[in-house]
């Protein structure tokens, strides 16, 4: 039996009717608003040449570890997927999705993916094993077509701005392909060091080695090393970057004297620092990320908290990022203090914080933010990134740190398609939220117009300075 | 002036008038559906004896801890309520009850309590000091009919089948006797082998010897343990068992050599441990538990992260279990790694996490449970075994583990004659909880009505292998 | 544009019809009961001198840290607001809140000012830049009328009793001054005795000398320390005082031999005490001061949980309380262990536990007062005294510690004006959680009617002891 897919006009809004048309009314004035995407993952290659991408399972299912962590926690296996590499029938494993899309129930995926089939591809059918293959086949026609191709799906969707996010030994290529275009999109980069940052990340010595050739600069030493970094955010600075990312496990910070920062990165150079050297220097990295950035400008983003590779035999068989990095409780209010000691009075610094540990909005984050001129709190971000997830987030950090404190959204995402229902899903709840607060008489209608403008981009430009 | 007594027939459905109407059909298709009970504390020999019970008191109240800790904490005395085997007149203790019955208001026992008043007992008006009499009477001449015997009351809540919990020096007599009757009531028992597992249980030690008589074998040598515990496990099965059950303070998991265990074996098993051996070998025992049950097929449950009789005083007068549990921060991110590393691929294998710090649910157990094959959510226990308990409990774990990876409905209780309500409790705030999706357009109509039923019994079924 | 500003008759109440009906008529059946203010932080002097308030910025901006953080956090200068001492041009600094109002949507601060502008000042535009002079102007000339002299708010906010909070080295004049004086108003004081017993405090050394003074007894030994607690205590007593107040790091608490606890303090009253023994210390005293209550009577207050002057520089230039406190996580479980295991069990005693770690609610807080007959729950404190923070609070607290282990509201400020709008929104928010209890049959209206009387008055009365 064939199930109908139709995007309900009113998805995600309050369900109550005097509410829900006050937010119909918002998001209406905010739905067309184009994309601002400061924060993400796209493969800027995809803008630099801008080829067809391959079949559906491929484009939707491979890259994407929401769906395939939720298969193999129900007895899929990966290799079935064609995850990791392994050899896979493509469309043998689109059918394993489509027989267990109802496992995606209440997620957002499940809202994300229903987008792309209704509104990318013009499905309108429900996925299911009856209609796994129809699926398979109208998607991979239609990604051979023109109108599928990178640059024709971002004017589509009206993306103003999307930053990828680089490596240090990342060579840029793409994105100054993209400028040397006649095309134009604006694809930004982003600094991320974390492989030349952390001394727990996979080759971290020879990654330095690297570092000293890209930059020009000998990382062999204290010095050099900084101003390897120096050289190197000039250089993303030049291919239109303005912020720089940091992916640690925690969120520590550390005020060494020069001295210190000198003699430990000297122990943990060479690639085989302990736990607590490692750590040590990924704080003290933080802070002179901030010096930077007083210097030069860059906004830098703080995004800890994740236990990454969790899955010990998995890492083994499949490697990094497949699904089994586990968010972990994550205090702010001990470990941002030595950075905040030394730069926290500046408003020109600009810190985006994120989290994966929830009880710290309330209680920590807003608070934070709500003080320091420096801090700004990111959206809420990965598992959180869902609607009761964006709820949660406004509901716990606006009586405290109120809206201006917050930088609107990012869909950190990957999955190039669903962007649109991202952004999308993010304006229906800020909308929803927005006329609670309207309806509760806590704001008025036309502050609340203000906001949901403010939310859906003008924070986000204004907080990543693009 | 007497109150009314009604239970309305809508009570615990969202209030909004469209989806109250969407739940209310929800409801309705899983109302009548049989009690699947796959994990509580009914004591088995009711149903093998199937004695009548004694009077309102003795059923209703000194059994129930959530009541007594009430009137505990609002200066009433346990010794004049019958507590801890302290005399006092029944219905003295009755009218105690009844006088103070606001205290409830709000908490889940008023709901499961005027669910027994009204649908057990037909009592139709409200407890209060007037009422305390004809309470008393009314229950106490009901119990000592044929109708309220436990295998009629069984029969009568369409139970289709119930887990107790024993130790491993439980003889398991009762589970013999109930199957070896003419009676059909499915009453399985649960193999909870904390008194033998927990060197800081009481008389850890003799707890030990009596195990080497039960299981045949020689619980002296580190082997010889292991060897019982797996006798012990086998019997369990024969008696219906298809869960173990384990309630740690902590979720610390280990993953020791089989040297090192052995050695550990011989340092705690004289029940003087110190309190860092006791927490390695509950938590290496876990390990061994969960290589067991790859073996047998066993579903493992873990309870963590009470911290157990924590009044000193009202422990030293009355003793274990009187209300004075209260729930600790737990990790379960770290703790279960070493069971993980070892087992954590295993779709055989299946472990259904508990926990009392709701902090947990979105930041590491809906992670966990949406990666690991072996990993399910249990549902919201003990104090959160309640509507907003169980609200949060979904909105903070769907998005991420889905309803998939959770195991439907625990009632977890020793209070017999409530576990209908406690059932229909939960079946009302998920058929709600599913009525919100609906109404917001984030799933379909049927596919609420086909997870209605599975929240209400399949999953449990599945999950426990039932 | 001049924007007009209006009170709406039904802001914060549920926002669906029926409910909103229902949480209107509880609402208004307590709206004009009296104020019972029993912890707060108002001037003493103001009642006891009744003199004037000064201009707009004086009375309103620059005492409200809620103000000056948030406008700081977006890069306004402290130093431009006139605070810690700062120059500043009244009606400048007043001009840089009207503009950056638009900063406070969404939070408490808004709803509390606008009451004081609508109601107390009768002001019908809203604040922002071009209405800044007149507000400006139309507030300091009203303050300096009869009318909003101290008394005479006092009378027309309809205040029962208001406690204040002071150290033992105050000498409690102003409240000698109100009680000789021919006004009727009831203002106690609180025992708060941190800059004694906390020897981390700023001149602890010299404080315990002026304790020694001010007490008659020699605070040089233990027991004299002691003493001089027990005298001031008697003193705060006869000048109204029911309840203490202590604001620790922490809720850790011990109970150490006479003399360990003389031979620790022997090693802190010098004033150089490290961290460890002034964090065993202020456990210490908790367990002392409950020992003391126990004999007096009076109720004792925990807050716990800030880390006090984050900001470092800013501490430096502007010293304490200037808006930089920032919430920690919290335990309460191990850390009052100490205490409850000497006196857990005295109804007698009375200990309001208050939380910044809203993951204590329903892990700790609702649990432990749901059985200890000496603890209750203070209400949603500092950042969570908001409409969503107080939502969060019921929720999380009411199905395990019920309505009677907590204790009303407090308003916990020094913006006396503000004073009734802030329990106008407890009395509003209880009584739309109130309402939803109803709306879901879980107690009845009745009850309802009887609860919403209790939160607004009669709670803090018996528990304060008032």
């Amino acid at each position: 039996m064939l199930r109908e897919l139709h995007l309900h006009p009113d998805r995600l809004l309050p369900t109550e009717s005097g509410i829900r048309d006050l937010a119909r009314e918002l998001y209406r004035s905010v739905a067309d608003l184009p994309i601002v995407s400061p924060h993400g993952h796209t493969d800027p290659s995809w803008f630099a040449t801008n080829a067809a991408f391959g079949n559906a399972t491929e484009l939707l299912l491979v890259p994407d570890h929401y769906l395939f962590r939720m298969l193999y926690s129900q007895g899929v296996r990966l290799a079935d997927l064609g995850i990791g590499g392994s050899e896979a029938d493509p469309r043998a494993a689109w059918r394993i999705l489509a027989e267990n899309y109802h496992l995606f129930r209440g997620t957002p995926s499940r809202l994300w993916l229903d987008w792309v089939f209704a509104e990318a591809f013009g499905i309108d059918v429900r996925l299911d094993g009856e209609t796994a293959d129809h699926y398979y086949d109208t998607i991979t026609d239609m990604l051979a077509t023109e109108a599928f191709r990178p640059r024709a799906l971002f004017d589509r969707y009206n993306i103003e701005a999307i930053a990828t996010t680089e490596s240090p030994l990342d060579t840029l290529d793409h994105h100054r392909a993209i400028a040397a275009s006649d095309w134009g999109g604006r694809v930004l980069t982003a600094y991320r060091p974390d492989p030349v940052v952390d001394p727990e990340f996979q080759g971290f010595a020879q990654n330095l080695a690297r570092f000293s050739q890209v930059s020009g600069k000998d990382c062999d030493t204290w010095a050099g090393y900084l101003a390897a970094h120096r050289a190197m955010r000039e250089i993303f600075k030049d291919a239109g970057a303005t912020s720089t990312d940091h992916g640690h496990p925690t969120a520590a910070t550390a005020n060494l004297s020069a001295t210190e920062a000198e003699t430990l990165f000297d122990r943990v150079k060479g690639g085989d620092a302990n736990a607590a050297d490692a750590e040590l220097f990924r704080a003290q990295m933080l802070t002179e990320m901030a010096a930077m950035s007083l210097d030069d400008g860059l906004v830098m983003q703080i995004h800890p908290g994740s236990f990454r590779n969790h899955n010990a035999r998995l890492f083994e068989s499949f490697g990094r990022d497949k699904g089994a990095d586990i968010p972990t409780r994550t205090d702010y209010v001990h470990a941002l203090k030595p950075l905040l000691d030394r730069f926290g009075t500046e408003s020109d610094l600009s810190i985006i914080l994120f989290t994966l540990d929830e009880s710290a909005y309330a209680r920590e984050l807003a608070p934070l933010a709500g003080h320091y001129p420096c801090l700004k709190l990111g959206p809420a971000w990965w598992f959180h990134d869902s609607p009761e997830g964006m709820r949660r987030f406004r509901r716990m950090t606006t009586e405290t740190a109120g809206f201006y404190n917050t930088v609107g959204f990012n869909d950190d995402t990957r999955a190039f398609l669903s962007i649109p229902a991202r952004h999308d899903v993010a304006r229906r709840i800020d909308c929803g939220f927005l006329a609670e607060l309207v309806a509760e008489h806590r704001i008025e209608d036309w502050e609340a117009a203000d906001l949901a403008r403010e939310l859906a981009c003008d924070l986000a430009r204004k907080a990543y300075r693009l």
